[in-house]
């Protein structure tokens, strides 16, 4: 090699920082023969020092603190792979971007939240920040938008990037299991968050959107704006009742660039169970990409796992070895746009499904509220029951998601429901 | 922009040509904003001058020759967008080159006849050549690759590349009708290049699969090496006896490295009906990468046509304006290897149909030269027929391709068979 190595500094040993220190120890002669290059690992940190992670790091310094490691002259990339907004994730990044370093990571929460910051920061002393498998593992997702699509004015982004959700959807339908059960069974399996709520509650999944609508539109990461819900309500009679119509549920990702603003929204949706998101099975992540030249593009695969995710990180330090300088979110972020968030822009049908109190006229009264906010029914039905409560399932015709939210206010208020309504986007795909 | 514009010379205006300026004029903000310079179109070259091109040329200098235009000083790229093996785009891609200009080109033809020595002079002079556009259209396939899966040892590429084979074999198997009746229907609809063996005979498919190979590997394009074969020989009982064992017919192409050398295949084979390949309807692409690291990834799009074509044409323009500069095949042309061909390294089952005449004894004949070259059959099925010929379908168990060759040289020399049998590999995918 005629050019200098590029020398690594990683932090956080977890099962992703293992599988890099595999990937940069088995493919040497690969990477340099791909990067004019090598590529070493000079210091790396971690909480445990001697936990076993199955990879011999005696080669390496040491450091108990990231942010002396992200410090360090020997360091050309700081690698981030410790997660969490705020704490040292986020002091080890600033550090590393002080001392004018390239910054590799994977921490989509701290992106999500403080990412036009960071990257401002980072322009200024001419470092890059770089993120590729913060956003459905393997799949090569922001390189495709923000260079294999940079031709494109970006229509709409949706997909599927929490492989938790679907795996427990996919479960409960497959198994004709309730969410109860699957979730346990999800936690056994270690596939949850520490706070599980970042995965049912589609918190992990809304970094992901907010972080792909930045780089797509062109505007500052916009967490807070994203609609979000989780799948927490999703029954098994939610799951029987789509597939009777011919929809799967899927905790689906959306954002769309409208008149009104950007919309962005996480949250279960039906989508057609013949389309490519319906068919998506497991803990596969699958995101479509729209642009105005090049159609519909969709990609899939892995959407976790060490393998994959250290594959994504390497795209990116590879990317810097090669000398690419691309912008953080594709462009200067000091160009990035502050766009208002539209929430309700888009109309869609609607599926409602609520408990429905037995007494005289109560479907009419359900009925008149939906009426009244100018909501057709495309179907209804009533279930039998044993109980003192009735199964009711509607599907609407068109309508905004501000006057079904109307519409669901007013019939709380009619006091003829036995709980509220579960309100599930049908999404076109 | 305080950065110089980087201005194009585009040689040849069809549609691609003409969809690349439509988006250099309508998106100039947004290019500009996204690499930090202007990107402007300094001259033009094409056979007909005066062709309505739905677009206005007033502002572009007009060569009559690609050469000269190649050579133009006010010229930075040069866009090759002619086609053809050699002749014009071979003469300009090398006048380009030997000016020590980037070249960007569609043009899978001549990359794949031409490519090692192309790059190998383009690198001799500090030069690029891109070609995202000459494989799966709008899908960014060859920065996947290259970089996206840059930390991989890639151990498959599979897919479906040419949009008109995947149209014919769909509507055939949609309608019910005869490849001839659809072939035709092609040809009206402008779907068959102009040697419609191009198509129909994977050759088109098998230059696209030769550069994948090339820059998964890390060797030099190979498409003499690849075993071709086309889809002219399909008929509609192929895939009506393949749908009834849950399988699709795809002209697929299948290029992994084993330990005999690189096996490149292009043909029509069996994938389950199931699977993403097998989903795949019409005139869209879908290529399968399989990583080390990130798993199996699928990629999806169309395959052709203005807006996807020049969408990838765009992104080479971009990653060049942008400063962006990784060797023609992911690594210095000099570094790629000369591979051994394996041409039967990977077993599989296959699918055989046959004409056996009405003679005693002919299925046992058949039956035996398959046991004599050690390949046992799954099923056998002979039909009712009305003529002097049975229908006779086979499925192997798995088996080297090299046997079954053997196999079926003796099944002719039988003397039992109407015609020669169709073979097509059952391919897990």
């Amino acid at each position: 090699m005629t050019a200098a190595p590029l020398r690594l500094g990683i932090a956080g040993l977890g099962t992703v920082g293992a599988g890099v220190i595999k990937i940069v120890q088995r493919h040497g002669a690969l990477l340099a023969a791909r990067t004019g290059r090598d590529i070493t690992i000079s210091a790396i940190s971690a909480r445990n020092r001697n936990k076993d992670r199955g990879v011999s790091l005696d080669a390496f310094a040491w450091e108990d603190d990231p942010v002396a490691l992200a410090r360090r002259p020997d360091v050309d990339v700081f690698v981030e792979l410790i997660g969490g907004t705020h704490g040292p994730a986020k002091a080890a990044t600033e550090a590393a971007i002080a001392t004018g370093k390239d910054v590799v990571t994977a921490n989509k929460a701290m992106l999500a939240i403080h990412g036009q910051k960071l990257a401002e920061a980072a322009e200024a002393k001419g470092s890059l920040i770089r993120f590729e498998a913060a956003v459905a593992g393997g799949i090569p997702i922001v390189k495709a938008l923000t260079e294999g699509l940079a031709g494109n004015r970006i229509t709409r982004v949706m997909g599927v990037m929490n492989g938790t959700c679907n795996y427990i959807l996919t479960r409960m339908e497959n198994e004709g299991l309730p969410y109860a059960e699957v979730f346990d069974a999800a936690a056994r399996l270690g596939y949850l968050e520490a706070d599980p709520k970042l995965d049912v509650g589609g918190i992990d999944a809304g970094h992901k959107l907010a972080l792909l609508a930045a780089v797509a539109f062109g505007t500052q990461v916009n967490f807070d704006a994203i609609a979000l819900e989780g799948i927490e309500r999703i029954s098994i009679e939610d799951i029987e009742h789509a597939a009777d119509m011919g929809y799967r549920i899927k905790l689906l990702g959306v954002a769309q660039m409208t008149a009104r603003g950007l919309e962005q929204r996480m949250s279960p949706c039906l989508v057609p169970a013949s389309s490519p998101l319906g068919q998506l099975e497991g803990a596969t992540n699958m995101v479509v990409l729209e642009g105005d030249s090049a159609g519909q593009i969709v990609l899939r695969g892995a959407g976790a796992g060490e393998g994959p995710t250290a594959s994504a990180v390497l795209s990116d330090i590879i990317d810097i070895a090669r000398g690419t300088r691309i912008a953080t979110f594709g462009q200067p972020a000091r160009t990035l746009t502050q766009t208002p968030a539209a929430h309700t822009s888009v109309p869609a049908p609607y599926y409602l499904r609520m408990r429905l109190l037995d007494k005289p006229g109560a479907l009419a009264k359900i009925a008149t509220v939906l009426g009244a906010e100018g909501i057709s029914i495309d179907r209804m039905r009533q279930y039998g029951h044993d109980d003192a409560a009735a199964p009711v399932l509607i599907v609407t015709h068109k309508c905004m998601r501000s006057a079904l939210d109307l519409a669901i206010a007013g019939m709380t208020a009619t006091g003829v429901l036995a709980q509220a309504p579960v309100a599930l986007r049908i999404e076109a795909v």
